[in-house]
Formats: structure tokens, sequence, C-alpha cells
């Protein structure tokens, strides 16, 4: 199959909440998130990354990420969302959208699973109808505050529950289906 | 054990969002809710209501009520959280508040399981400490709009997850304690 002929790439969503539907605190803080670390528990994260060839992230999470001692994304094809142009360090593609074209170009270019992070990017996203799978890992919290995952631009969208799973760390995991 | 000693009566909420948070669309209307609907499945509803003897509820819920064809609350005590006075035809105790003070006079009238009902009255009686379970069902839909569950006023709290059961409609319902 051509490039030009190939579908449009698998579009994951993989992010944690509070139960209340933060991803993080007023300050971007997640140290809350250590609530949910366990020995040896990854909650199919690990799995979830390597299946992924394309990251799309939005500047905040980039800019996050730029502080990280390692960069996370080796041997990803990397996407950031951003109205303004910056100077990447590591391939990093910049790109102001809208999804619609940063998803055509990603398709031409060969991308077949991309995962999208960030609380701007995926709801800009999933307004788009573009998220094809959502997976939301409840951490068991309440925050009160905080950065939101869905609100502005969140369109109606029907969901289709694929799996749900506990954790003993009280973590629940739902993964759906988006359906356009 | 006479009624001053009593314990503190036990405080659940049980209601039911979409994925984004929402328990009604911005005008009230949950008709959404039919996603969920199965012949011969309450998502143990009817077990939980008999084992309340007491509902908090608030104004809105209350008015909401009043427009159904048949009384929903018939022998259970009923405290509507409102700051101005109104006429309860059903025996209903109204209530300013603080939470605090409902729930001691409550004690003292032999309350021992009280079921909190409405956005603005879970909120209120979260804040204050005194939700004792939370049981909430997720409904396998983005509203993208609407009255939100959490917000203004939640605490920060931990949970613990006591339970997580996903049904053949694609509803997660997760039971959590509350840890004060």
């Amino acid at each position: 199959m051509s490039e030009t002929t190939a579908a449009k790439p698998f579009c994951s969503v993989n992010i944690a909440t509070s139960l209340d539907g933060f991803i993080a605190r007023p300050d971007g803080a997640i140290d809350w998130l250590a609530i949910a670390e366990r020995e040896g528990e990854d909650y199919g994260f690990a799995e979830f990354f390597l299946s992924v060839d394309t990251m799309i992230i939005g500047r905040k999470t980039w800019q996050t990420v730029l502080g990280f001692p390692e960069w996370p994304y080796y041997g990803k094809r990397v996407v950031v969302m951003s109205s303004e142009a910056h100077a990447g360090t590591h391939g990093e593609i910049f790109h102001a959208g809208p999804p619609a074209v940063v998803i055509e170009a990603l398709r031409l270019d060969g991308a077949k699973q991309v995962y999208i992070d960030g609380g701007t990017t995926i709801r800009s996203f999933l307004a788009a109808g573009i998220v094809d799978d959502l997976t939301v890992s409840v951490i068991p919290v309440l925050l009160g505050q905080g950065i939101p995952l869905f609100g502005e631009g969140v369109p109606l969208a029907p969901l289709a529950l694929a799996s749900s799973q506990s954790f003993e760390s009280g973590v629940v995991q739902m993964k759906y289906a988006v359906t356009h």
C-alpha cells in the first residue's frame, strides 16, 4: 500500500485523572499520582507506549518533558501543537493545527499509531472527531481543584466500553472506543 | 442505645455521571441516562434505596421530584436543603444547614442510613467531611457540557476503592469509601 492510500492513523488517548476529573493540580503538579505507584505495576503503559509510533503533545506537555532528565520519546515521531515557532532539539515537528491537517500530514508520513497527550491537545482532537480510543485511569482521590481533562470544546460523543479493570491500588482503568 | 448516644448516621452518595463528570445537561435533562437502561438491570439501586432511612436533597432535586407522578420517597425521612421556607406536602423537613447541624439533628432523630442527592448538596456535604461513601456509575458518553457533579467546594480527599463493576451496557460503577 502506498503512503498516499494509507489509512488514517489510529489515535489514542491514555491518561490518569482524579475521580473529579483533574489531570494535575492547579500548578501542574502530578505528585498525587504517587497514590497509584506500585512496584511492578505500570497499568499496561509500557505495552501501550511500545505500540505507538507517533506522539502528539501540547506545548505545555512538551515544556514539562524538556525538563526531564531524559527525552522520553526516543524512537517516536513527535508533533508539538503550538501556534508559535520553537526550536526542537529532539527532532520534534511543530504544528499549529488544525488537528485534521496534522493527522493528514502524519498519514502521508506513514504514522500508524498515535498517542495524543496533554489536556488542551486532547480536547482539540476530541472536538475534531479524531480520537479513536480513550483510556482513563481513575486515581482514587478527589483533588478539589486543578487542571481538568474535559470541559471547553469537548463534543457530545457516545462511547463504547471496551474494557474495565480495577487494581489493588484502587485505580480503575476504563478503555472506550469513541464512536464517531 | 439512647438516641443521644447514637452514632452519626452513615452518609452515602450514589449517582450517575457522564465520563466527563456531568450529572445533567445544561438544562437539567437526564434523557441520556437511557443509554444505560436495560431490562432487569437497576445497577444495585433498589437494594441501596431500601437500605436508606433518610434522604437529604437540594431544593432543585426536590422541585424536580415534585413533578414526578408519584412521590418517590414514601417511608423515608426527607430533608430539603434550602435557605428559604417552603411548604412541604409529604412531610419534608426544610433546613438551611450547615451540613453538620443537619446531620446532628438527624442523629438525634434516630437516622442511620442517609442518601445525599443533588449536585450542590453533595458538594456541600463533601466539603463538610460528612460523606462516608460515594458510588459513581459512569455512563459511556461524553456530554461536552452540563451540570457537573464535582467542582466548587469539593475538598482534597483520599478515597479507598471498595468495589468496581462493569456492565454489558458499558456502565462502570465504582464505590469508594471517603477517608476523612
